[in-house]
């Protein structure tokens, strides 16, 4: 069983605004064991849509279209899909009207006509509430084939996608041949973890693929399988492999499971009751963004402080004025003191701390952009580290750094 | 002038990660006057590469392709390119080989063969060089059509695209033809901001196209023109129109130009050398890192505090425990002190807060999750602003949060 996504709108054609959405329905088909085998943007241009459904029906036997359905002039899709699936008319659905009546109270907005036309439909769609919008979503039939529309707000789209889309899907289509798993690996360059897990890989059985995933928070690798027997068999051989795996690079293996590094971090803390309090001066809050991202994270972190100037750096958490002037606020020296004035500040068990040169301005010969002491202060003493990022984009040093700072929290919290 | 960008990754397929180069590789070529009309995204799959490439081909004068140039086993761009373009072999580019050597010996890793491999081209390409990562560009022409690849990791993949094939296509293709400018909107929702401005946009000249485009932080509107004379010409018209737009909608209007809501905070706050600090409770340093997202922000911003944990509120920034106890810590009193606070301890001029239930525990029938009091602080008093989001995801909610707190500090800062 295969699909494809369809996004529309010019607003990502002109890359005002990158495409989350095909992610998450591929990741919701996945699960189902559909295989997203392409994703397509075109623009809100009629024929590009209309040539797009024609050249992606014979392919796959789901469509999944988002974006084009809201309430202003430059949303075409709606009309488009009455035309392309023979509407006689569009009709007012009554309980997608009073959807949108009910979000516009609550909002204490007055309902106008474009908010009413929300409510309009084709006579020959099946229409999927959305609870969280104005506008619903649309199931077309046609030879076999599905063409699902979707609004395309991120949020709306996968409300209606797990309460509507999914179930219908299953119902109709679902096969479970479809497994994947994925471990978290961090602290080493993808090309020396190939070299070094290079005979695990060659071991691989044949329906087993493996995909390197590098991101800013790790390297992800991946094991698949497109035609296992039964879903439980083939995770239960990916998980067998991924196990004789965490035997060879032991300290990079961060865990098993598509999760990020800070819920690794989130469930070691909350395991071992470890509270936590962050110091940040070149990450700015990320850190503490990053921790409290989890749901839960009241129950290990306590807070934080942003100590951007140094001014605050001494008087906050207790840094002594005379090593910034001798060792500057970049320092091992400094980011000690930052991370114990705060663990001390907030009666935590740990605390990290961070700071550096995120640039692009603020670096020196002796320490250029990308330069980051961190520390990671624990109930018997301090462990530092320092990075040298290189002369990266600003937002790409600070989420190393945050990433790495964290890393170093888990490896002295598994202590 | 029309391309397409064809990206190639399982990882993409699967939903594992977004494809966030195609929106990247679009503003780039926008800018040139280059419109992309199609973005697809295939998996790590040699049958799927080419027919897309066949596809496309004859579609667009230009496909930029980014993934599979990496050195591990799963990524076979390379292969396919070299057979596609009638390549007789592949040969080591020494450029590229001296490239990796800087890159092994700059990062302490020792060179191994798939490091020597990633030197490794088609010897039918022009060799773009990647001073950021060991993967080369290629480029390739046949029939009057450039095909160009590119490493998948973004950073990297943009460092090339700007420094490399950008250069190249504008001496080769580049139009001025197209034109786009956007402003920004926030405070109201988009279906009451189209009756708004209905009178405007019916009254806008024919060539003229405008979006709508909601985001977590702000609405904002893009005029395009797809066929102007020239380009500052087309821009000029835009721009008059934006400026009546701003008359009609003056309490909405946050600026011209596709900046983020922080850009905008930023420049009042440079302009009129004001200091801020923050301190912040659900939005868990979200509001500190987007405004020390910006390069310079330490001329405004001096530092931040996250006080999860109520008594980091009462000993940090001086809440009142009766008024915790009595109002709670998600009130109107709790967080103007926490403003008043944190505006005491770091100095500034101005000071914002956040508190409120990210959810998705911890709600209660008075105080449903996203339920979220904000307070400004400014020379002379305190404003505060209570906001209702409802039951969205976490992520979400800590993104409104802080757009909007963002917001609030933007309008006590342009009095």
């Amino acid at each position: 069983m295969t699909a494809a996504t369809l996004i529309i709108g010019d607003e990502i054609l002109i890359g005002q605004v990158a495409d989350i959405n095909s992610a998450a329905i591929s990741r919701c088909l996945n699960a189902l064991g559909i295989q997203v085998v392409q994703m397509r943007a075109v623009g809100d241009h009629a024929p590009s849509i209309s040539t797009a459904l024609s050249e992606l029906l014979p392919l796959v036997d789901i469509v999944i279209i988002t974006g084009g359905l809201g309430p202003t002039k430059d949303d075409k899709t709606k009309t488009i899909l009455a035309q392309y699936f023979g509407a006689k008319q569009m009709v007012i659905d009554p309980a997608a009207l009073q959807n949108v009546q009910r979000i516009a109270s609550q909002s204490g907005f007055e309902m106008n006509e474009l908010n009413r036309q929300q409510a309009l439909v084709p006579d020959v769609c099946t229409v999927l509430p959305n609870a969280l919008g104005t506008a619903p979503g649309m199931w077309f039939e046609r030879d076999g084939k599905v063409v699902i529309a979707l609004p395309g707000v991120p949020f709306e789209m996968e409300h209606i996608l797990h309460n509507e889309v999914a179930p219908r899907l299953q119902q109709q289509f679902a096969t479970p041949h479809i497994a994947h798993s994925t471990v978290l690996i961090f602290g080493i360059a993808e090309s020396m973890l190939a070299k070094q897990i290079e005979a695990w890989e060659n071991a691989l059985p044949a329906h087993l693929h493996l995909a390197y995933l590098p991101t800013a928070l790790g390297i992800k690798l991946r094991l698949s399988t497109y035609n296992g027997s039964d879903h439980a068999t083939s995770l239960h051989a990916i998980q067998q492999q991924f196990e004789s795996l965490q035997t060879i690079i032991p300290s990079y293996f961060v865990g098993f499971g598509d999760h990020t590094l800070e819920h690794f971090v989130a469930n070691i803390l909350c395991q071992k009751k470890y509270t936590v309090a962050t110091a940040e001066s070149c990450t700015g809050g990320n850190i503490a963004a990053l921790l409290t991202s989890v749901s839960g994270s009241s129950a290990y972190f306590k807070g934080g402080v942003v100590a951007y100037d140094n001014a605050v750096k001494e008087r906050v958490l207790g840094v002594a004025a005379g090593d910034i002037e001798q060792f500057g606020a970049v320092s091992r020296q400094v980011v000690t003191q930052m991370a114990q004035g705060v663990q001390r500040l907030m009666g935590t068990d740990f605390a990290i701390a961070a700071s550096g040169i995120a640039g692009p301005t603020g670096g020196t010969a002796d320490k250029p952009v990308g330069t980051v002491w961190l520390a990671a202060a624990h109930p018997t003493g301090v462990e530092t580290l320092l990075l040298q990022l290189g002369n990266a984009p600003r937002h790409r040093i600070v989420a190393r750094a945050s990433a790495t700072a964290l890393n170093l929290l888990r490896c002295v919290g598994t202590w």
